[in-house]
């Protein structure tokens, strides 16, 4: 009796997730410490001390009226004031307050602005492989997904592929900066070619092609790696945050979109965003939060933890003969998988307590992604099952 | 460039926010204590003391990684746990942590029930007049809204009207007890006559019918009436709760669904709604106050200060002569406009400060609807502004 939609959803539901409750399981089953469980972005760092001051200090001293009450829609004004002022320091913008709208995570941002800008049959445009989930919120919004295939040389955009899938129907392109699930970051000089490519895809069709920037990992960059900020390269890009990864707060629903000035029809875009927020049933991003993540701006998880366990795990997996897509941000490895059908290699992965998740999930058949947002102990003694594996399909 | 559906949206949006937004602008302008806003349902009662000390005990004791990190879907176990046995000790049900959803909110709850159940066209039945948010979520899944016109006799439901609407489309009723806009609650008797309704139309169409039962309201009952538990009169029930009321969050956004094992399809319906909660984009509710409500399920905020507002409210308005149906639960007022157009009275009492809402925004035309969720200052002092009201249109 449930609708038809969710019946297909439910039959093929998110793999992540499966995997995640799989892996609670067999942590139950055979100890946690037995389990190598790589599914889940679900950070292994514990928020900044910050946040926990904050907690405390806000509980302390604001009266719980104010502090769990209802605000507008867009979030609390001194909040979003304070986000605009920290990303105008950061990257030589200059949005004010009424440019941010505080959201319930990077996944309610993104419905709340598809929501504002889709027209039922309007073109999504992604490039695979991509975070599975876009493809369910596009749907919400009875949007059309249009896939651009991977360059599977470097996992960089594919635009000479992207170009020909752009009509007159296209009304946004996600990209998702530093990559899920590739652990790729796309450097300013793709950043240059996506702009041009959409102004020229812009003037000949007449229309407006929003950008939708998803960076919940843009704080997770190694090496010194810039992110590049996208308003500053195309007029059209609404930015969607989350403090998910950057303060190790996935479970608490808390991030903001960026709508700039510079977007087509910007007034009327904050306008429908905010009353999306209400009508999609998030109402406002948690109260709370919304102040904790104003007071923690500067503040950042440990990126050492990740760093390091980014080195541990490349090193040993190469060392077993694997290969892969050097990450370079989010906490994501790419691995090709040694036989054709990556599903085979993660059911196998499987019987040695190694959880991972099958690229098709993505859209990119033949790779597999590992979290690596885990325990440094867990990569290390994950590396024999590796090994193993590695030994099974003759890589060493 | 935005959704046209969004257009339609901005332009008549919600009069409620649109008079909270006002509301706000005007307490700048004349200052606070001038200004008496009754548009919100924005609780004055601060949440109980329990809520503060169980933030401050989980922030100090429960380790961030599992205070703020993603848990299954459908929310954390122990929390479902000890909702179900909250529930089961004060109804006499027999729910278990299965049949528990947590959710971003009694918003959050309808929208993942609705995109659960809904294929497009099917048909939600509502009782006017109605929380007006009920036509944006319907639509959200490509529901059709049918609307039961009121029984303004006493604003029960008119069951009559009812069972005239039911067609082998409809997949829902949603029905809110205590009511928002009016503050009735429909008694046990009320209940069976649906109940029995229900049952029919689903043997005569062999569909089946869920009565969704929206409760924010649930504690909030006024001398001594009882809210009957609806899983108990009709198997087809489920029901969305939120702790915004209860515990004075809002802004927190927490709340759960109950999905009953004699639901039919009551496994597919629990599996969808899991997901649904994650395609959505809610993921999961706010996880730091999942814990809080855990700890706060026997806490209430003070119901006395709401009923001695009501109180306030209605000798005052009865003693300038105004007409209203006796508030039995919520903490809402409907109020018989003097004139036809009660959107022209809104205007005039706009004049003199006092923030209403229209009843035509709950499809309840004729009426007013008066949120003393307030404080009682606010109420006290906004006398004399509804006496010069009164007698302006000749009530006294």
């Amino acid at each position: 009796m449930i609708a038809k939609s969710m019946k297909d959803l439910v039959e093929n539901s998110s793999a992540i997730r499966a995997m995640f409750e799989e892996g609670k399981k067999m942590a139950k089953e055979f100890g946690a410490e037995n389990v190598y469980d790589f599914s889940l972005g679900n950070p292994n760092v514990p928020a900044p001390e910050t946040v926990r001051e904050s907690i405390r200090r806000l509980a302390d001293t604001v009266p719980p009226v104010q502090l769990h009450g209802y605000m507008s829609n867009a979030g609390y004004e001194e909040v979003r004031e304070k986000i605009a002022e920290s990303l105008n320091r950061r990257f030589g913008t200059s949005f004010e307050m009424k440019n941010i709208l505080m959201t319930v995570g990077a996944a309610g941002g993104l419905n709340v602005i598809l929501k504002t800008l889709l027209d039922p049959g309007d073109e999504v445009l992604v490039f695979a492989p991509f975070f599975g989930e876009y493809r369910s919120y596009v749907k919400n919004h009875q949007g059309v997904l249009r896939v651009v295939p991977p360059d599977t040389r470097d996992y960089r955009l594919n635009l000479e592929a992207a170009e020909g899938l752009i009509t007159e129907k296209t009304k946004a392109v996600i990209l998702n900066n530093p990559n899920n699930p590739t652990g790729v970051i796309y450097p300013e000089k793709v950043i240059r070619e996506l702009s041009d490519l959409l102004v020229r895809m812009e003037r000949k069709f007449r229309t407006s092609i929003y950008l939708i920037s998803d960076e919940p990992y843009r704080e997770l960059a190694y090496d010194g790696a810039e992110v590049p900020y996208l308003t500053k390269y195309y007029h059209n890009t609404v930015v969607g945050y989350s403090f998910s990864k950057s303060l190790s707060l996935p479970g608490e629903r808390i991030g903001y979109l960026v709508m700039p000035d510079e977007l087509d029809d910007s007034v009327d875009v904050v306008a429908a965003a905010s009353v999306a927020n209400r009508v999609l049933g998030f109402v406002n991003a948690p109260s709370l939060m919304q102040r904790v993540a104003a007071d923690c701006l500067d503040a950042k998880v440990d990126l050492e933890f990740y760093d390091n366990n980014r080195k541990l795990l490349t090193e040993g997996l190469a060392s077993c003969g694997f290969s892969f897509v050097k990450p370079e941000g989010a906490f994501y490895l790419w691995l090709k998988s040694p036989v054709a059908d990556e599903k085979e290699f993660v059911a196998e992965a499987k019987k040695e307590h190694l959880l991972l998740v099958p690229g098709s999930s993505f859209a990119g058949p033949g790779y597999i992604r590992i979290a690596y947002c885990v325990s440094p102990y867990t990569i290390k003694n994950s590396m024999p099952a590796f090994r193993r594996l590695a030994a099974e399909y003759g890589l060493c």
